[in-house]
């Protein structure tokens, strides 16, 4: 990374919900752009916390036992191991933090599991 | 974290710059909400890359060979073991994400070495 990263523009390069890009990494991290729209699939890692930041929209993440509801310029990190589904009603733009590696899905598989890019 | 965290919120309970406050955990690291104004002191961490995420103002990082300017909505990730000094000309809100137990100054020490306080 030798130049700022605007998240608003690298979120203008994607085109569909639930299709990550990579912006950047931070130690064993990368540092990924997504929209969300919709239900995502019921998921959790098992090695890793998941940490999601609201830049603009408004996400959901349902928990098994209750639903946490972020805006923009709110943050949240779901424990390793904790069952989550995100979703949003409106076009809702997230950066999120993950071990390099890991599957968007948790390995639950299906259609929205995304391979790894770079933008 | 039971709740979403409110940057711009937490933000408001820092009265000084340069006073980081630790408002959640991902995995081994903490995340951290920071006001800067004035210039920080040169420092490195040798062994973590540094996160800078600007939410409001604009932040100057002076590297030895160059600088990189970041406005709100913008981050950039200092490399490990690379020179750098954080300064701000107008209060400037900033997301950091670091190791726990790093210290701020990178152990350059000085009045602006911050302890570790949850907010």
């Amino acid at each position: 990374m030798d130049v700022p990263v605007d998240l608003a523009a690298k979120l203008a390069l994607l085109d569909e919900p639930y299709e990550p890009g990579i912006v950047g990494y931070y130690n064993e991290n990368k540092l990924v752009v997504v929209k969300v729209l919709g239900e995502f699939v019921w998921h959790a890692h098992e090695d890793t916390d998941d940490f999601f930041l609201v830049l603009e929209g408004r996400l959901t993440i349902q928990l098994r036992d209750r639903e946490v509801v972020l805006e923009a310029g709110q943050l949240f990190v779901v424990p390793r191991g904790v069952e989550h589904r995100p979703k949003a009603e409106v076009e809702t733009h997230v950066l999120l933090i993950e071990p390099r590696g890991t599957v968007n899905g948790g390995g639950a598989g299906g259609r929205l599991t995304a391979r790894e890019r770079e933008i």
